[in-house]
């Protein structure tokens, strides 16, 4: 199993490159081609990454594409209300049932990353080209593998605590920032069969996507979430009695 | 602070005892008034409990009882499904910004559980008359004070493992069954300023909230989410351009 | 990495084998073979399998083979006492170094675990013939891939909460016994860069490493603590003053 | 139980203070004084303070004065290879049985820590000037309660990650420096029936004892650690066949 490619899909809002020009310049195919290109180049296990957007159909889920989909990332920022509920509906429901979910920088505030916590998953924020720089606080953990610590970030939007997320159940990066702000950058959870990474480097304003331990950070993720989990669902089960005694 | 009494919100479906001869005559005055009889006989900080049922004004939870309260604890089964998604969304803000929740039992599957969980918060079950042995894990938490290990409940309705919850924060008790079943049965989790107790053990089928090891431990359970925070709102917030550096 | 296999040493006491006759007719070339055949038979990366024994040279570990092990596993019983100190010491450095360690059932008492947890790992036991059903709480952790939950073991000594153990970073399994005493049979920790892993089921009076599942489990465990993490050791550090300033 | 005063016991290794002017000026009473002054001026209950140093008979902690203490805290820097194994041995027995333990920056250096995180306890550290924020990352900890967020130390010397500490159970405060480097500076373990806090902020060679936040902090986690847990020990017992059968 270990030899079949993991089928990654990196959604991708794909607005803020229709309009601005700074971002168009920065990600001239979309933010979601140049994530999806850095984890085809760094990803440690065979991939096949595909991309989609939420001006596709379906948003860009089709049922037959998430059914085929071993890990999805997630990027969004200035459409998150317009996500169906339907689509989380249907996303929470595979992460449920075993597919990975790599929720990238604004995609904290997504309804899916919502769902999944069950918190606001609000923060604090300044976008004022502060320096970044990502710790390792878990060097043990695959999604830390290959990369310095710490990571150099130069011009990075400000992400600080307190953000409100469950505690995660691995934390693997710690960030500061210029201002002196720290941020949980890196955390794992596990939900239903399934298992979640957030990893907060990346915007839209500055060229993170295009930072090779970024790149390599998030094709770790890809391939951690990935995990090898089977895709079937837990359903309420009626025990019968006694079978055991 | 530690001086106020914690003012606790019993939060009763109410049916079962309306419907079912042999629900009415364990609980004649309802499923919920026992509960609160429980946590005021042995919370070990002085308490005000309320009743309240889905059956009353805003299915209960009218906006200035749920200001007014600290705590709040939940039993459900056969009517999750007429919890208005407006009480759910009320429910998890005051969570959020501090309220303390015990859900109990079948609350399992309520639709608030699931909303702070983000996951299916299924599991296997039997009502078969096992006997539930409940062994305390965790023997410095709070919530397993004064009483034995394990806790012994003659009659009982069986949940098994897999439970699809999150990894608790903190894991404060495990049963065993008749039929050889596990199960995780008194979890700890926080979400944003609140604490989440669930206390698995306690059927409308049964004399459960009769058990005095029972009760000792929703009231424990009530005075640990208490905990004493703040219901301050943690919003989304901007930091000023380089205000530490 | 992952195609080059993974170093495991089965470290055994190896006395009962002498001892006893019943321990000798279950496990005729002693325990140690008889599982590190499991983790030969079922890893799912390839391992290359050697045994050592306490009284072979240097306690059965030199550093020599320390130093060129990936994995060790650890069963001893009755001679926890004659490990030497030194031992223990270089055992805990090469798991702070990034060796993983699996420790067996009554390893549990071992002088290596205790120094890794920091607490007693005292248990309630009873050597009475229980039926022993192991369930799974994590079903996307890999060490539970590909065995039934529960794993149904006929005849097995007991092992019962309350267990001095810290809280485990991740708990796969949770097993149940015919006297109704529960007890986290499969825990992970991180320490330092290394990982360790604990199972129960194995007993030098029964035959439970003959078992399928539970061959699978070690092996699967052996695969998940071998991680892939470099073996560079943590010193403190001084930094240079104002280096990223 | 609540009323009853916490019995706690400031131990200090107090040759800083005899032998370095500076730290004698800044501290003239010895800074297990000052420490011992801000948790009565801070805590939350009923306290009572008493200082020992190493100095001082069976290097400050006679068994009448461990078994008489709920509450021990513990800095060391200069001599922590000159406590006796024998000390540690019954450090670490009060607090499996019960003992509540919070230990004070370069105590992380300390026998009795590493001996019960079971790692290296290493990090990284420069003594350069820096300012230190400490942020709080987890709001609802008793721990955290009445300091802002970040509480603010002028002058301090750099602790950096990684610090090699088993995963927190809950981890409370992350500071970063003028450096840019960020600690995990508030961090909370259960080990046996004991609670254990480390908290970094704290030298030799600055005021930071002097800090109304930092006194405040360490006051909060002398009452948590305290918990109310009963001071029973946790023996290896053997279990009677089939008592619950």
């Amino acid at each position: 199993m270990a030899d079949e490619p993991i089928r990654v899909t990196v959604w991708g809002e794909g607005r803020h490159e229709k309009r601005d020009a700074n971002v168009a310049a920065l990600y001239p195919e979309g933010m979601h081609e140049t994530i999806a290109a850095g984890i085809a180049e760094y990803a440690a296990r065979p991939v096949v990454v595909r991309c989609t957007t939420l001006d596709s159909v379906d948003q860009g889920l089709p049922p037959s594409l998430l059914e085929s989909t071993d890990v999805l990332t997630w990027w969004g920022h200035m459409a998150h209300d317009e996500v169906s509920d339907d689509l989380v509906d249907r996303v929470q429901a595979a992460v449920l049932a075993g597919m990975g979910l790599v929720v990238l920088h604004s995609g904290h505030w997504s309804k899916i990353f919502k769902r999944l916590m069950g918190t606001s998953c609000a923060l604090r924020w300044r976008n004022g080209d502060d320096r970044e720089l990502v710790w390792t606080v878990d060097p043990t953990h695959p999604v830390a593998a290959g990369v310095p610590s710490p990571i150099v970030i130069d011009r990075q939007e400000m992400y600080g605590e307190f953000f409100d997320i469950p505690a995660p159940d691995e934390l693997v990066f710690v960030s500061s920032f210029s201002g002196g702000e720290v941020f949980r950058s890196g955390c794992a959870w596990r939900r239903g069969r399934g298992r979640v990474f957030y990893f907060s480097p990346g915007d839209q304003d500055y060229p993170v996507y295009h930072h090779p331990d970024v790149r390599r950070v998030i094709a770790n993720a890809a391939v951690y979430v990935a995990g090898g989990a089977a895709r079937d669902v837990t359903p309420i089960a009626y025990a019968p009695v006694g079978w055991y005694a």
